[in-house]
């Protein structure tokens, strides 16, 4: 077997082992925060990386400057957690990575979680970030959205918003495992759940009653499967073939490409939601998607500025 | 508008002009077959490329082997013209950019055409090619098999012949454009029409009638959208947006990944059927494309071959 498809196996069987153990003491909201928060947190960023809060009184987040960074092009990244738990320091190894792999900055925000703040609140957060990128001298055709997981949804929601309110859009978006139905349908659900270690439709329909609130799943700021997707810019997206995610991705994938968009996928076979978020443990398909990631993020945002 | 958006925009209304021209009058197969070769085989090789005529009694093609080529490694090559019309010849041109920008050589194929020549005729000589490229001297995991509209089915074909054959697979599968589903009852149908100025239901019916003989379009060795994918190796597929055939490559796509297999999609916007074979015309995206082919075909086939 390859080394990545060790790496996969083991995480498997430890991930399957440590849900067992929480099944017998589910922990709160709270704890998963502040685990979650802990554990990846105290990920070591790569070497030569600058992390600055931001300093703003609308958004929420930290300025990433990975060494030999264009300075003159940025990431926007929003994190993933069910729109329920996550924040920017859990996300900032990964990201920073990714920056470092794209050659650019990145804006790691955080927002406004569910169920204490439910749609539109992240979604709004979202935009004053966008905003706040412009503020701070990036043209739009030198930002990159991104984000996995819900934060791979408040980055489409963010596009169609951007779109809808005729507002300038980014040069191009990147999803990772993103999480685009809030109604759990895709044949995923049932083709590849015996696959997935992490992920149930249970878990997802508890976020997704967190973050609607009031408002109903088929909305296509909630799931952005439901929209029109004409006139996004160029997207990319990774998921793993063992998530009962998969299903958003490549109905996504078909829908834009329908709509006339830009669009490549990557389906990467044994992999896991959002597996480059565990690149400690998953070095040879973690730091390989990162790479792809961020070469393609290069791509799309045009020659290095002029020294 | 872009160098791209130009050239597909004066190419658009090239062909479509054409295609007005030639329903006043339609020429007959044979002065199809005739003019596609005659127009396509007059494009000029890349500087340096060597084509040799097989010599074989089992299979009929020939041997391109591109400047600075490994020559350990291969691809396989099978032309798309909807299993009626399109050759070695025709096709030359493009498939020796694409091994030249792979670092392989290419067996450029003939394969018997309907409706002289009912299925299984074609998969029969695409599998004789297959043994005869191993019997060159290629390991199965040096080569990667190809083919673009009715060549990308005879390509996907062939992995699931032998894949149920239980014969060695090879390392992977790169399909342009892919008519997999010969039944024309993709979405894109109806929702690309009015961008696609190249290919209609009806000239796909006739060469459908023309290759399935007495058999069903739902054999899914006609129609791969119809098979089972388990067990392929990893598959890159190119396709335009504006294609009626654009839903072959997405339902196949989707049908990959659910059954976990390491798939690659770029959804092109603008472009039409198989528009690599036009980079006369199309030089910007048909020579991207090409070399983004290239570049998968190569990271498929592992280290160089040592001196």
């Amino acid at each position: 077997m390859s080394d990545a498809g060790n790496e996969i196996k083991a995480f498997k069987t430890w991930w399957s082992a440590l849900a067992a153990e929480q099944a017998k003491a589910p922990p709160s909201l709270t704890e998963q925060r502040s685990t979650f928060d802990i554990i990846h947190g105290a990920v070591p960023l790569p070497e030569g990386c600058e992390v600055t809060p931001l300093v703003s009184d609308s958004v929420r987040g930290e300025l990433i400057v990975p060494k030999h960074a264009d300075r003159t092009k940025a990431l926007l990244y929003h994190h993933g957690g069910g729109f329920t738990f996550g924040s920017a320091l859990s996300h900032r190894h990964m990201v920073a990575r990714i920056a470092e792999a794209a050659g650019v900055v990145a804006f790691n925000m955080d927002y406004r979680l569910a169920p204490e703040h439910a749609f539109p609140a992240a979604l709004d957060d979202a935009m004053e970030d966008y905003r706040y990128v412009l503020s701070q001298g990036f043209a739009a055709s030198r930002i990159v959205v991104a984000g996995e997981s819900a934060g791979g949804n408040l980055t489409a929601s963010l596009l169609l918003a951007l779109r809808d309110n005729e507002l300038e859009l980014p040069a191009a978006a990147y999803l990772l495992s993103p999480w685009l139905d809030l109604a759990q349908q895709g044949d995923s659900y049932e083709v590849r759940r015996e696959y997935d270690p992490m992920i149930t439709r249970e878990a997802l329909d508890f976020c997704a009653t967190a973050y609607c609130g009031e408002l109903s799943v088929k909305n296509p700021y909630i799931s952005p499967l439901k929209a029109d997707l004409y006139g996004l810019p160029p997207i990319f997206i990774q998921v793993g073939t063992d998530e009962v995610l998969l299903s958003d991705s490549l109905e996504f994938t078909r829908s834009a490409a329908l709509a006339g968009l830009d669009v490549r996928l990557h389906v990467w076979p044994d992999m896991v939601h959002a597996w480059l978020l565990f690149h400690s443990a998953l070095p040879t398909a973690g730091l390989q998607a990162i790479k792809e990631a961020g070469e393609w993020i290069a791509s799309q945002l045009g020659a290095p500025a002029k020294p």
